[in-house]
Formats: C-alpha cells, sequence, structure tokens
C-alpha cells in the first residue's frame, strides 16, 4: 500500500490522489442496488493520457486491480470497487477537444459529461444523439463503457453507433489508437466496438471520436392510452411494421402511470393499463402524429392525444422521465431490469412479468422502450424485509428468464456489471464465454482491469 | 492430400466437392488485379452448416488451410486462395430463413446475393440498405467479410451497421453464435462486429440475422458541374455542414467522366472538371434539390441540373455506375483504390492524386463517395508494359500515404485482403498490429482461416 502511494505519487500532482477513507468509500459503488462493493485503496483522479498512463504502468508492476470511474451512474455495479483496488476516476478529463461541422465528428475526453457535449454540438447546429436518463450527470466514458442507450434509440440507435475511433490506455500502459476520424474505414479488426461496451476490463478509454448528426426538427409527441398492455405492444408492432419511424416509442404500465400521478399530480389516467408515448422529429410531425394516433385507435386505444407544440410536447415526456422516480417511491428499495426482446415478443414480456410480478408477491412497474422491445421491469421491494428482498431477486432472475426464452437479451442498455455476470455465462453459451474470456486475455493478461464485472 | 479428400468425404456428399485443377483453379482469387494467389488443394461448397463444422474439423486436423470465399467480387484479394488450401465457398447456402417486418430483421445464409435479399426485402415494404457496385453479384457472406460499403453510405452507413448477430463455425468446428434478434443489446463484447471485415481471418459465418429498414421514397438525383475538383469539393463540405442528408453525394473526375462520355454516349459535358450527384429520398426530395443545387451554385457550379422524376434521376445515376468499366476500358489494366479521408480534406485527397499521376505519368481516374470522404482513385495502365506497372504500384502506394497523411484510412471499404497488407501496419501501428494478431490467436491458433490476409 505505501509502495501503491509512493509510486503513484511520482507521476501525479496531490491533488489527483485520495486516500482518505471516509473520501474513498464514496467511490465504491455506482447507483445499482445491492452489488457487491469492495474497498478502494485509492482514488486517482489524472487530467491527462500521461497521467493515465502511469497509473497503468504502476498497477501492472504492483499487480494493483483498477476499477475505471466515470460518473457511476451505472445501473449494474459495472463502477464497484474491489478490495485494495485502484479507482481510477475520468471525471476531470472533461475537455472537448473538437467539434468539427463539416466531418461531422466531436473529439473528447472520457469525463465530458453527455449533456454538456449535446449543448456544445447543438450550438453548431449539430447533435450527439445517444441519450441515457442520466444524461445530466453520466459521461461519455461511462456511456462508451455500457454502450449506453436511451430515449431516442428507436430512430439514432445506441452509443456504440457514435463511436469512430478511440485512444486506450492499456493495461500495461501502453497507447493504443483504434478506429478513425473518417465516415468509413475497415482497416484490421473493429477494435473501437469491442471497448464500446467492455466496462473497462480491456482498457481505459481516454480520448473517444464521436460522430454527430445534424440536429433535427424539435420533435412532437403523442400521449395514447391503452385498456391492456397487449393492446399497447400490438400498436408498437403496427407502428413499426407500417415503417414508421418514430424518434421515441414509449410505454409506461398501469403501475408506472399511477406512480407518477401519485409523485407529480400529472393527471394521467388512472384507469388506463398501459400509456403509450410516441414521437416524431421528422419535417411534419404532426402527420405523423395523426397517422400514428389512427392506428393506436385501431390498435384499442381509450384515447389519443397529441402535443400541439413543444410546451405540451415537453409535459408529456415529464411524465416518462419520472417513472423511475416515481417507482422509487413505492417501497424503500427497487431492482431495475433491463431485458430487451423482439419488438414482435413484447407483448409476452409484458404479460409474462405481470405474472411474475403476482407469483412473488410483489410490485413490479414496467417502463419500456417499447419500439426496441427494451423493458425496464422495476421490481419495488421492503429491503428491510428478508423474505421480500429474497423474492424481488428471484423475480429479477425470472424476467431475465423470461427474456431469453423469449429470445431476448438479459440486458438492452445497461451492462453486465456484478449485476449480472452470472446470467451472462447463460446467454453466451460455453463457446461464447470461452471466446470472450479470450479477448479479455489479449489485453489484460494478469486480469488487472476492473475484475470480478462480466465474467 | 489423399487423406483430405478422404476425410472430406465422410461428411460431404460427392457434389459438394471440386477436385478437378481446371475447375479449381478458377477459385484462385477474386477481382483484385495484381494480388498473389495460390493453388487451391479442393474446393468445397457445402450446403449446410454441419458439412462446414465438418470442413473445418477436417482442416484442423490436418493442419490445412481455409480460404473462405462468397461470390469473389472482392478487390483486394481477399478471397485469394493459398497454395494447398481448401477453398471454401458459401455460394451454396444461399436461403433466406426468414423476413420478420415487425422487428425489421431477415435472417439469411451467407450465400444469399445482396440484390436477392434487397428484392426479397422490398416486397414487405423493407429495405437492405448496404449496395456495394457488385450487389447483383456479391453475396452477404462476403460483404460482411469485408464490410462492404457502396453508394447508400452516406445516408445508411455500411454492412457494420446492419449485422445484428451471427452463427460462425470457428477453426476447430464448434459453433458460436454472437449479437443477437433484439434491436439492443450489451451482454459481453461485441463479437459480431469483431467479424464484419475480418476478411475470413476468424471464422465462417454460416448465418446471419440483419437489420432491416422501412423503403424510402424514390430517390431525385441532381448532377452539377464544376469547373474544379477543389469547388465540387467544397460544395461537399457545404452541403454536409449544412445538415443536409443526401442518400447519395458522389464525385466524378474529368477523367472518369471523360472515360464515361467514350464508352456510353453519356452526354456528360465534356469540358467538366468534376460532376457531383447529389440524390434525396426524403418526403421532398425536390426542395432538398433545390436547396442543395443553390449551394453547388454558391459554391462555383456552372451548370446544375436536378432531375425531374425517376428515369432521370436512373440516367444520371447510369453514369456513375459506369465509372469503373469505363476506366477500365482507358488502359489495358487498372488497379482501384479505396482512400477515405475526412471530408473535409477531400479537395487535398483529389488534387493530390492529381499531382501523383502526373508525377507518375499516369492516367488515374477518381470516382468517390464523395458523402463520406471515400475515393477510388483508379490507375489505369498498361501491363505488358513493365516500367508503367512499376509506377502504377508505386502511384497506389502514394495515395495511401496521402490518405493517411491527411487523416484518413487505406480502406474505406473494399478491405486489406492481399493488396494492402504491408499498409495495414503503418495504419495500425505497432501496439494496433500487436492486439489484432492477440485477437486473430484467439480465434485461431493454428492460423488455418485465411493465411496471409490482413496481417
Amino acid at each position: 500500500m505505501d509502495d501503491l502511494l509512493r509510486r503513484l505519487r511520482t507521476g501525479l500532482p496531490a491533488e489527483a490522489l485520495i486516500t482518505d477513507p471516509d473520501v474513498t468509500a464514496s467511490y465504491a459503488h455506482d447507483m445499482a442496488s445491492f452489488c457487491e462493493a469492495g474497498t478502494p485503496a485509492v482514488v486517482v483522479l489524472p487530467r491527462t493520457v500521461e497521467q493515465v498512463q502511469h497509473v497503468m504502468r504502476t498497477a501492472t508492476a504492483l499487480r494493483v486491480p483498477v476499477v475505471p470511474q466515470g460518473a457511476r451512474t451505472g445501473l449494474s455495479g459495472g463502477a464497484n470497487a474491489s478490495d485494495g483496488c485502484i479507482v481510477l476516476s475520468l471525471i476531470r478529463m472533461d475537455r472537448i477537444l473538437e467539434i468539427n461541422p463539416v466531418d461531422r465528428i466531436a473529439v473528447v475526453e472520457p469525463g465530458v459529461v453527455n449533456a454538456a457535449l449535446s449543448r456544445a454540438v447543438a450550438e453548431h447546429g449539430l447533435s450527439y444523439p445517444p441519450d441515457p436518463s442520466s444524461w445530466e450527470m453520466c459521461t461519455i466514458g461511462g456511456n462508451i463503457g455500457t454502450a449506453s442507450g436511451g430515449l431516442c434509440c428507436v430512430k439514432y440507435g445506441v452509443t456504440a453507433e457514435y463511436v469512430l475511433g478511440l485512444d486506450v490506455v492499456l493495461a500495461d500502459g501502453r497507447l493504443l489508437t483504434t478506429g478513425r476520424r473518417t465516415a468509413k474505414g475497415v482497416a484490421g479488426y473493429d477494435l473501437t466496438r469491442l471497448f464500446v461496451g467492455s466496462e473497462g476490463s480491456l482498457g481505459i478509454v481516454v480520448r473517444a471520436v464521436l460522430a454527430l448528426k445534424p440536429q433535427p426538427p424539435a420533435q412532437l409527441v403523442l400521449a395514447a392510452e391503452f385498456p391492456s398492455a397487449a393492446a399497447a405492444c400490438a400498436a408498437v408492432c403496427t407502428i413499426m411494421e407500417r415503417g414508421h419511424t418514430p424518434s421515441l416509442l414509449e410505454l409506461m404500465d398501469r403501475t408506472t402511470v399511477r406512480a407518477v400521478n401519485r409523485l407529480g399530480n400529472m393527471g394521467l389516467p388512472d384507469t388506463t393499463e398501459a400509456l403509450l408515448l410516441a414521437a416524431f422529429d421528422t419535417p411534419d410531425p404532426a402527420a405523423d402524429l395523426a397517422a400514428v394516433g389512427e392506428l393506436c385507435t385501431a390498435a384499442g386505444a381509450t384515447q389519443v392525444v397529441p402535443a400541439e407544440d413543444a410546451a405540451e410536447s415537453e409535459l408529456l415526456l415529464k411524465a416518462r422521465r419520472m417513472a423511475l422516480p416515481a417507482l422509487e417511491t413505492v417501497s424503500t428499495a427497487t431492482m431495475i431490469d433491463d431485458v430487451c426482446v423482439p419488438r414482435s415478443r413484447l407483448a409476452e414480456m409484458l404479460d409474462g412479468t405481470a405474472g411474475i410480478a403476482e407469483r412473488y408477491d410483489l410490485t413490479i412497474g414496467v417502463c419500456a422502450h417499447a419500439g426496441d422491445g427494451n423493458t425496464h421491469p422495476v421490481v419495488c421491494f421492503d429491503h428491510h424485509d428478508q423474505d421480500e428482498s429474497r423474492r424481488a431477486r428471484a423475480s429479477f432472475d425470472a424476467i431475465m428468464a423470461l427474456g431469453l426464452e423469449l429470445g431476448g437479451t438479459i440486458t438492452g442498455e445497461h451492462g453486465v456489471g456484478v449485476l449480472k455476470r452470472d446470467w451472462l455465462a447463460r446467454e453466451l453459451g460455453p463457446v461464447g464465454v470461452e471466446i470472450q474470456q479470450g479477448i479479455k486475455r489479449t489485453f489484460d493478461p494478469l486480469g488487472l482491469l476492473n475484475p470480478g464485472k462480466l465474467f
């Protein structure tokens, strides 16, 4: 430990090292509930690539594990500390190095906050689409580590699709540059994409070239009330089958709608079984909303409310943004699942989840990026109640099992981390796990980078 | 050799094996000029996954190299045979297994021809965007191996963005499933993307889950004539900077325009220095063409011709499609380069290429996916003339060096294969090469899969 600190200090300024155990303890975990977290030996907050290289060289020399962190808004324990580790927080590497409107790229350091980037590129008429719920806090480095999604993915895709190239400090401190600044490129294996979603287990991203899009017109939102989750899911399928390209297609189940109403006095219909929100940022969004509204009605919607302007749209979106905070008020604790199924199986996923809630005698509210088939069942439980906590964990697993059964994945956008480690092997199968572990060894033969995550 | 054939026959029907040297010789190479190609021991044409597994198990048992092939329309020698290898042609695995309009996916075998898939999904109102020039012949498996691009990439991206999941037979015959059928998914490292563009060096793709898009409206094309390549490139930059999203943005230089005129009596202006084609498949393409036409005029275009209907658009596109065949008539041989630069550097790339043509006393025609900064300088030379052949090769290298100097890549969409093997290391650098070779070893420890390609 003394040796570790002494060596770290040779390449880092004093202000970049935190050793006070009260403070380092606050870096021990991200926002996932009930994931194990160890006690870090030290927290380092570098400002330069060279400092990160120094940290990794030191870690390799002394065989000390390193846990990279962004804003720790993750939901799977992917940033949780291991005992005796170096927590490597990238939040001070927060410079936007370049915004290029002709090439439609930005070059950023990993600690740039998602919203800060979005605002900066907006000044150039550009947008950086990935918009996780935590966008006001989460960092681009964290987004890359977890391959974050968000509300706009149904039209604009996930973080992975916006990462063109990376500078990465490897476990031994060497600097690797992957990818490109160009729109296209196929020189060698796609290492860039391998890092996206790797949860800091292959290297430390210290710089990223990101693709940008032209800023779309403001979106207009429609809300539709359904007498059953199945009817809402049928509407989702029809909307997508008919070739519409909504910029958002979100579903909230009855439990979620009621929780939102209680928290926010939103005036949503308390009797509804499912609320669907659809948005379009097309040249004529009102026409698209009208067409989609008709499809909703045909699918059984009892009420269809298209917003007429940005303010009304924002109000409807506010309800969706309150979904998680509202469900968190239902009991003392929540576990947020993240199962993604083919959208044609969405109704089965929702009905099955309702059945699981009944079977385990729990409140489970579901909000979903319905257009992507990505559901977030939120298991609400009293963590003081041992039996309820046990049932909550069991229901969480049952939901993942159902997702896999329906041809889906255990995680659409939150990642594996600690939370779903046991389930990853189930999804990948033995050949998949063996290959993935081989890749891990190629980058990190000593197993120092974020140990205990993924596998 | 006898042992190889005997073993192969135990798991393959007689019609799946070709041993006649006259016939196997015809499988020795793809469409790249002047790349070395060996003599295959045998060509196998399996119809099932099990047969592919049998081939790979046999190859591993006997340590025989395997060269996977699609339609052999590649332009970098990536499908060229090694001496004594098994050529594994996937063209008979050509079934479209599923088209699902709700999930917007298709599941296909690798031998499905790109155009066959495009037509099949069009019947469901869907499109599979990647459209390499060889789309009437090339296979999806080949497209995945080379990460193919095409004309529509500027709006719709490359093959990589449409591959959601794969079934892959590994070097030792085991079956690996990667990715998903869902719109999103982040469970483990992105192995799917690793296979895209891997040129058959990591495993044999035997099934692919592909993402589809709704069919866009028919595109309308505009042609603009410029007094210099630099002016045309300036127009490209302005068009993209202003946030337009053309479905095609192609440039032909003077040499290309004249060659097309000679071959096709196209009536293109023989005096032009650069011809730009822009297309839009938006709800109101005429309005977009008008806006882009104005930007072209402002950038110095001497003539701007917007097509008024599909027939006129098709005629303009025909000129572009004739570019390569037309340049092939200039001399006895051509070498097609594929350098991609940031689009802000496109003018420098074109001017530099003109300088290289002059320096080496050669005809080099350039057509470019200008919106992507992806240029195809076509070096025309007499392959009977030794000195000219040497200069052609030298100019080809000079073009790649220029591309790297401008922050670009040696290959935007054609791949590395044999042709650019020496240049790959230059682009990746020593750390990149070492990591890439480590990945290769993880999948193919015996080095049997497409040896001599990439590295």
